[in-house]
């Protein structure tokens, strides 16, 4: 019955949403990394001139909205639905950055996957016959995820070597039903996978597994190969996962590492940055889809890419109790072709 | 373009999904409440045979879910997307009780409005054309909210008379593209709405504008009234928060009180349980939902409810930061015809 659904998890939107606008926002390291020139606002002020980090990550969120609506000539009230999450303790940083929008709300929890799911039900929400615009939004900050997750800044802890460094920056993309494109034409969606992994150091390790289940099975329900994408993009594998999950396939014979990049190692200088294994965080592959990626795209500089984020399903209670870390990969196929 | 939106911001299903099936687990505090002969499953040990109560929870949510689905006659493998949520941080509690689901998964996060909003999206996939088969899950523990949010149990801190008691349940709701009800119509997904309330032991007072803002709209969008209902059912405004509603309506010359009940007074003896202003957490109006509500549509008590769970979006850390506490309401129309 459900005609959308190719093979076992892949669904291919019949009408695809086109993205209209798409906006970023995002801290001083990042700044100063490879992609500077991508993002739309870089503020030299980790508070962006609030009074805590959690606010400063609101309002990275509210600016980044704001501009992606500005680009896509919308406004607030023309949205339909939006589609939010972020890593915060009850994704706060998403919640009050958006509290004003007076969109329908849909909070979502997909840790640093949050982007490809937010922008995956926003398509479905469109293709469906419910929005006529959508939106997708999540963040991240460096300073609130090191005193939620880790350890106080001032504590000044030493970093392992597969540690990554948590991106600040948000990302928005809004959706129409009809536009130029680029266009959202598939969904592979993920399913939790769990490896076993209980370093929560090495998070690339422990979502590794889920960006190849994801990718593989989009394969295998699509009929297609590597060769058919100019850009096969993990969200923050960092060094350590993107070796693991080109290893993987290598074993089935299938050469990804042409196309294969991951936006934790597109943002930072991995040798002059101290980043140790490379970006991380829902911002990550969020600042970098909605800059370097989504403007090459409209550049002509690749025509079809699959944005594959990844994240990982723990919390410090679940580490403290010795469990293991689920991960997640959501996958979206962006064409610049419906 | 968007042929289901009625009106500002409800949607009509196009082919609405049916109610396949639907289970809860509860703890024995519920178990011995006014609602316990709708439960599927009372423990009496609040740790459910686990080492710490955060894996109860997990617990509790993988036995209602494969409850549900043996209801529904579905296997784990036939469903196609679960759309799973909780109070916990980074929702733990469903992706770690569902991890070997194997179902594509969509985390979501709508605090107690978690049911409502995830059975939205499950009927979204299911009309949408993209699953034949979707599921919402969702939990809370009254012994983890506790140690997460408010004090550690064992210091035993004095409730005020505004507070609720987190409901230690799980819910879950299987969808099918076609059968015999009852039935998904309608969907009024919530906006955020924050009245500036700051007190965190009074939720109610935090979720009830929410509340009236999402089903007044739904009134205005279908033109329907009260009396169009059997139940309008909200998920845990409690005693403080559902008079706090009742008068909203009351000064726009609507009575509601005829139809209106409150899963967070329904599920507890507010007299006899020492539970203060009622029941609250996701797994309140989940398994006020799966059980009471279900099965009394089932049993031919009513034919047509409006759901409408409530949530509370902040988290411990923007309360010690002074912010205000926004709520959200999403509202479902249950119909046993389509």
């Amino acid at each position: 019955m459900s005609f959308k659904k190719l093979g076992k998890r892949t669904y291919k939107l019949s009408c695809p949403p086109s993205i209209a606008g798409h906006a970023n926002c995002v801290g001083d390291k990042e700044g100063q990394g490879p992609l500077k020139d991508s993002f739309d606002y870089i503020s030299a002020d980790p508070f962006f001139g609030e009074k805590s980090w959690e606010k400063a990550e609101s309002s990275m969120v509210k600016k980044a909205y704001s501009m992606a609506l500005d680009k896509a000539a919308l406004s607030h009230s023309s949205i339909d639905m939006l589609f939010a999450g972020d890593l915060l303790n009850q994704c706060v940083g998403t919640t009050f950055g958006l509290r004003e929008s007076g969109a329908a709300h849909f909070g979502v929890y997909g840790a640093c996957s949050t982007m490809a799911e937010s922008l995956a039900l926003a398509s479905m929400a469109v293709d469906g016959g419910f929005a006529d615009t959508a939106a997708a939004v999540t963040c991240s900050h460096f300073c609130t995820a090191e005193r939620q997750f880790r350890t106080p800044l001032e504590y000044g802890g030493q970093r392992t070597p597969t540690a990554q460094w948590t991106v600040t920056g948000a990302g928005a993309v809004v959706l129409k039903s009809f536009g130029p494109g680029p266009y959202v034409t598939h969904i592979t969606p993920g399913m939790i996978v769990d490896p076993g992994i209980v370093d929560a150091n090495n998070m690339g390790a422990a979502m590794a597994p889920a960006a190849y289940d994801t990718i593989k099975t989009h394969f295998e329900d699509t009929g297609r190969t590597p060769a058919d994408y100019d850009l096969i993009v993990t969200g923050d594998l960092g060094k350590v996962g993107s070796n693991i999950l080109v290893d993987f396939f290598k074993k089935d014979g299938v050469d990804i590492s042409k196309q294969h990049t991951d936006c934790g190692l597109l943002i930072f200088d991995l040798k002059g940055q101290d980043v140790h294994a490379g970006g991380s965080g829902c911002g990550c592959s969020a600042s970098v889809l909605t800059g370097y990626l989504l403007n090459g795209m409209r550049e002509g500089r690749w025509k079809r890419i699959l944005f594959a984020a990844t994240g990982a399903l723990m919390s410090t209670t679940t580490s403290q109790q010795g469990e293991s870390i689920p991960g997640i990969s959501c996958a979206v196929v962006i064409d610049t072709a419906q």
